[in-house]
C-alpha cells in the first residue's frame, strides 16, 4: 500500500473509468474518503450495493464538498456542466481533473466552470473496454497503461505541484504518467483511438446493411477479423458521440487521410497492382513489432480483451 | 483418439495453415502417414527438425504419390501451379483440397489443372493468427471453428461420398464444417475477413505517414484501439496480397459501400448530427451481442489472440 496522495477523492460519474478509479485507488490506499455522484438513480443504487463509496450523492457539489481531487469522469460533452454543478463546493487549492478522451475543448470548458483558485489539470487515462456501468470497472484497469496529463501553462508552484500530486495519484494506480500539449493529445488519439473506433463502428454497420449476406452469417463466420472490430464497435454510445462532436477537426483530419489512403488501396486492386499492395502489407508489420517490443502487447488487462461476465 | 479417415495426407505448403493441419491430425489420428512438400529450403529443414511430417520433399508429385488426401496450402494465387505440380501423382479417386481464403478463383484452378478422376473439394478453415511458418502451426488452431467446404455441383455419389469423408476429416480436427456456393462463400469472407484487413492494413498505413505524430507514439498509445488493427495488419503480406486480387469484385463491391458510409459518417461529424452518430453506434452493439451469444467469443484459441512467443 502507497502513500494516501488525497484525503478525500470525489468521482462524479460511476461507470467504467469512475469505477475503476475508486476501486485502484482503494487497493492502493491512494484515497481516504472518497464520495461518487451519480446522475443515474440505477447506478446510485448499485454504487450503494458495491460499497464502492463512502458516501452516495445525485448532486455533484455534495459530492464535491471538502474533496482536494475531483475527478470528473462523465462523457465529454458533460464535462462542463459537472464542473459546474460541482464548483459551488470547491475549495481552494482543490485540484479538479477529468478522465475525458478529448482535452482541447474539455480542458476549455473546465477552466470556464471552476474557479480561479482551483487547479484545473485535465487528463485521460488509455484504458478501456468495452463495458459500461459500475459493475464493469476494476482495480487492475490502469495498471501499465498511459495516462496523460495536459495542464495549463501555468508555472507558479502551487499548480506545479498539483500536476505533481496528481501524477503521484495515478501511478500509485498502477499507470504511467505524461505530460502533453492538450492539442498534440487530441490529435494522437484521433489517430490511436478515435479513428479505430469510428471504422469499427461503420463496418459492422456496413455488414448489418448487406442484403446478401445475413445477419448470422456475418456473426457465425467473424472469426476471420470481423469480430476484432464489434469488440470496439460494442463501446459506449453516448462517450463515442461526445468524442467525435468534440474532438472534430483531428478526426476529420486523419479520416480525410485514411480515406485517400484507402482510395488508393481501392484503386490498385481494381487495376491489379500486386507490388503495390505487397509493399504497404510488409511496411506494416513493421509498427506491428515495435508495439510487441515497447512490451504493450502483454500488459493485462487492456482494451480489447474481454474481462469478466458478458 | 478418433478414426483414421485418410491413409496418406500430402500437405503442400507447410506454414502456419499447413503445419497446423498436420498437428491436428496427428493428435486426432486423422491421417495415416504424412507426407509435406514445400518450396522453401529453410522450411524443409524446420519441418525435418520438428519432425512434423513423415518424409519430406520440394517437390508436391513426389509427396502427392500415392496419397488419398492432398491438402493444398500455399498463397491462393499459387494454388493453381501446386495443383498442377501435384496432379501427375494423383490416383483416381484421391481428394484434392486447399484451405484458401478465396473460393471462387481456386475453384476454377484447381478444377483446370487436376485429371478428371479426381475429386476437387475446395475448403476454407476461418482460423488463423498472425503469425506466419511452419513454427506457428498449432494443433488446437481449428477446434470450435468453422471450416467452410464448396463442393462443385456433381452429385454422383463418388463425389459425394469423397465431401462426406472430407468433412469427417475436419471434423475430428476440431472443426465445424459447413457447406456453402464458392461465390456466396467470397461475398460472406469479403466482408467478415478481406475488408477487416485491407481496413487494418490501411490505417495502420496511415499512422505511419503523418508527420505531427510520430510513429513512437502512435506505439505507445496504442491501447485506446489501434492496437487491435495491428495485430491484423501484421498478418502475411504475401497471403493477403493474392486475397485481394483473387476476389476482387466481392472485395470492391463491400469496400465501395463501407466508403459510401464512411463518407455519411464523415458529414455527421462535420455538420455535428450527434443523433446520427448516437443511432449507428447503439445498432452496433446489438452484432456484438449476438457474437457473444453464438459462443463465437469464449472460443480459444483464434484469430486476433497471440499466441506462443513473437
Amino acid at each position: 500500500m502507497s502513500e494516501t496522495v488525497y484525503d478525500k477523492l470525489a468521482v462524479i460519474g460511476c461507470g467504467l473509468i469512475g469505477s475503476s478509479v475508486i476501486r485502484a485507488a482503494r487497493e492502493a490506499g491512494a484515497a481516504g474518503e472518497i464520495t461518487v455522484a451519480d446522475s443515474s438513480p440505477a447506478h446510485r443504487a448499485r454504487i450503494a450495493e458495491l460499497g464502492l463509496a463512502d458516501e452516495v450523492f445525485a448532486d455533484p457539489a455534495e459530492a464535491a464538498a471538502g474533496a482536494d481531487l475531483v475527478l470528473l469522469a462523465v462523457p465529454v460533452l458533460s464535462m462542463g456542466s459537472a464542473a459546474a454543478a460541482a464548483a459551488p463546493a470547491l475549495g481552494a487549492g482543490a485540484t479538479v481533473t477529468d478522465v475525458g478522451s478529448v482535452k482541447g475543448q474539455v480542458a476549455e470548458a473546465l477552466l470556464a466552470a471552476c474557479p480561479d483558485d482551483v487547479h484545473v489539470i485535465p487528463g485521460h487515462p488509455i484504458a478501456g473496454t468495452e463495458q459500461s456501468g459500475p459493475d464493469a470497472g476494476f482495480a487492475e484497469l490502469f495498471r501499465n497503461r498511459w495516462t496523460i496529463l495536459t495542464p495549463s501553462d501555468r508555472s507558479d508552484a502551487g499548480y506545479r505541484q498539483a500536476v505533481e500530486r496528481l501524477g503521484r495519484f495515478w501511478t500509485a494506480l498502477g499507470a504511467n504518467v505524461e505530460e502533453m500539449d492538450a492539442r498534440h493529445h487530441d490529435l494522437v488519439l484521433a489517430i490511436t483511438s478515435h479513428l479505430p473506433h469510428l471504422i469499427a463502428y461503420n463496418i459492422v454497420g456496413t455488414a448489418a446493411d448487406l442484403e446478401e449476406v445475413t445477419q448470422a452469417e456475418v456473426m457465425k463466420y467473424s472469426a476471420g477479423g470481423f469480430r476484432d472490430f464489434t469488440r470496439i464497435a460494442a463501446s459506449d454510445p453516448t462517450m463515442w458521440r461526445d468524442v467525435f462532436l468534440t474532438n472534430k477537426d483531428a478526426v476529420l483530419e486523419v479520416l480525410g487521410r485514411f480515406s485517400e489512403d484507402l482510395q488508393a488501396l481501392s484503386r490498385a486492386i481494381r487495376w491489379g497492382e500486386g507490388d503495390k499492395l505487397f509493399e504497404l502489407f510488409s511496411r506494416t508489420r513493421e509498427i506491428r513489432r515495435g508495439i510487441i517490443s515497447l512490451g504493450q502487447e502483454s500488459a493485462e488487462p487492456n482494451f480489447g480483451r474481454d474481462r469478466g461476465k458478458h
